[in-house]
């Protein structure tokens, strides 16, 4: 028997249809393959990346040169750009602004052929440092209401290049499906006085099924109504509603947890294509009681059919109970 | 420039990147194209599926034989199966109940290879009535409130069959994204009184730059704020709320523009993958003066991706304007 499960934040639901039984060998024949090719993101190639906004980089070396380990440019071919204002404009019942806005690209390592889970710990610190500096500085700027970090890994997720980026997005709005989460947490604290995130993450923590991967300050875990199969939400312990909340300390603790989660879906989906996304609260609201920002990793695995976009309702063949299981259980070593 | 856009409806904004210049040629590669293959939709295999609900067959041909031109089968991997009651469950947080629905197949035509737009309109017409019959059979189990019609064509656009076919679901819950469709409207109609579909429908006919297909009692059109390339809206002229109020004439009058708007797109985009929905109130409300039927057409030409996913925010390369010109200016002799 299939079943109907409902989102506790923003009240989507889902089909859990286990009959239609996929397990990861279904999937498997998605695995990413990265081909040889000439990569604009390579060291020797900096000339060809816009101007780059930040670096880590060995000392005597020069901006926009070899030597450096992590790189943020301005991503070449943005969807939103820096100059103009943010004028709306209406048009009977057409409201439209100016694309402004600033889309980045943070090129994780000088080696094309490493991926983010098997860099170093000390190297994805790094790169979780950079993801709040770069959000840090972007959000100074009084045009924009949101800024998203996210990462497309394979091209079935829609990476345009192989080379291990991910990608940071400055919007002078903030986007639908964030205002749909902060309203369910809003509706939840409202009616019961608490974070409705600490809440899942005390339900999930205390019955375990749906656990992938957990250390002292971050949880992994399989959601309730995952949309999709092998989907994963990583999750800090303490209530803090932005990112750029997170402690000195916590770099390492979420570098581990990220780091073994990525690997695990390497090993059970065998190099799957995903998309990992940042999930923070809006760049003006201060710390907010009710939401908890968390990362969403989507294993590219099905395709989205009619069903789905006609509704926004999604039927996904792998439980999470199940999907955390072979995820939980695979051999890390 | 690129341009950000909210869609009046639902308000969901996107932006529309016309430096990201995408023209046809360069969605055209993914095709589809039929491999020979064993089809458990041919006639002669109608033993493979579960005993047909409804056919048009000739005189004297049994059920479950050859000599049917349409066929409505239940789906025999169903997300969602008849039997059971709907009770709720609620465990701390999380609510769900049991998969109860209805899953069936409509096989549009007996011949393996004939898409639905080449077929006679005499067929079409015949689709869209069982269509119809379906739905309001559905909508009499008191289980239900939710009937879904819709269309993948295409392994990309989640078929998993060649063969040219529908899908119907009967939910016991109305999704979430038709909720979405009706607050907007219901708020439109209290500030307004009038129904924004009907602007939107008097705004497109007025403007024409995204027109694509119009006669007496239907518009096809590339919608403002398009979150795809080539995203398509079918809607009757005529207010209604419901598929079900269908008038007998607009049978002939929706199969012309069904046809050539599919037409267009196989032209201008090669034989696309897409998914078809048609967005219809739900069963239990009288006709309601804030919204308004339609069909959603979606190529996939795109790949969703990460930005996507985490924020209900599309990035557009196409404007709607440009993919509507494509359409209407292609030759359909």
């Amino acid at each position: 028997m299939s079943e109907l499960r409902k989102d506790p934040v923003v009240g989507r639901w889902v089909i859990i249809s286990p009959e239609r039984g996929k397990r990861p060998s279904d999937y498997a024949a998605k695995k990413i393959e990265k081909k040889e090719e000439f990569c604009p993101l390579c060291p020797g190639n900096e000339s060809l990346t816009p101007p780059e906004i930040f670096a880590f980089r060995e000392e005597g070396t020069g901006p926009d040169h070899p030597g450096w380990s992590i790189r943020v440019v301005p991503n070449k071919f943005p969807a939103l750009k820096a100059e103009g204002n943010t004028d709306r404009q209406c048009d009977s019942i057409f409201d439209k602004m100016n694309g402004i806005g600033a889309h980045e690209v943070v090129i994780e390592t000088p080696d094309h052929e490493v991926e983010l889970p098997d860099l170093p710990l000390s190297s994805i610190k790094k790169i979780l440092f950079v993801f709040k500096m770069r959000m840090e500085e972007l959000s100074k700027d009084p045009r924009f209401r949101y800024v998203i970090v996210f990462k497309n890994r394979g091209q079935e997720a829609g990476a345009s290049l192989q080379h291990s980026h991910s990608q940071i997005i400055a919007l002078p709005i903030v986007p639908k499906r964030v205002m749909e989460e902060l309203k369910g947490g809003k509706r939840y604290h409202r009616d019961h006085d608490r974070c409705i995130f600490c809440e899942m993450i005390g339900q999930e923590l205390q019955r375990g099924v749906r656990l992938i991967e957990e250390n002292e300050d971050f949880v992994a875990f399989a959601p309730f109504a995952a949309r999709f199969p092998f989907e994963t939400w990583i999750m800090p312990k303490a209530h803090a509603s932005h990112y750029g909340m997170i402690q000195q300390f916590q770099y390492q603790t979420l570098a581990e947890v990220l780091s073994k989660t990525l690997k695990r879906l390497d090993r059970v989906l065998e190099d799957p294509p995903y998309n990992l996304v940042f999930h923070t609260a809006p760049i003006l609201d201060e710390d907010l009681p009710y939401f908890h920002w968390h990362i969403e990793i989507i294993p590219k695995v099905t395709k989205i059919a009619g069903f789905e976009w006609g509704t926004g309702f999604y039927i996904n063949p792998t439980p999470p109970e199940q999907s955390a299981a072979y995820l939980r259980e695979v051999a890390l070593a």
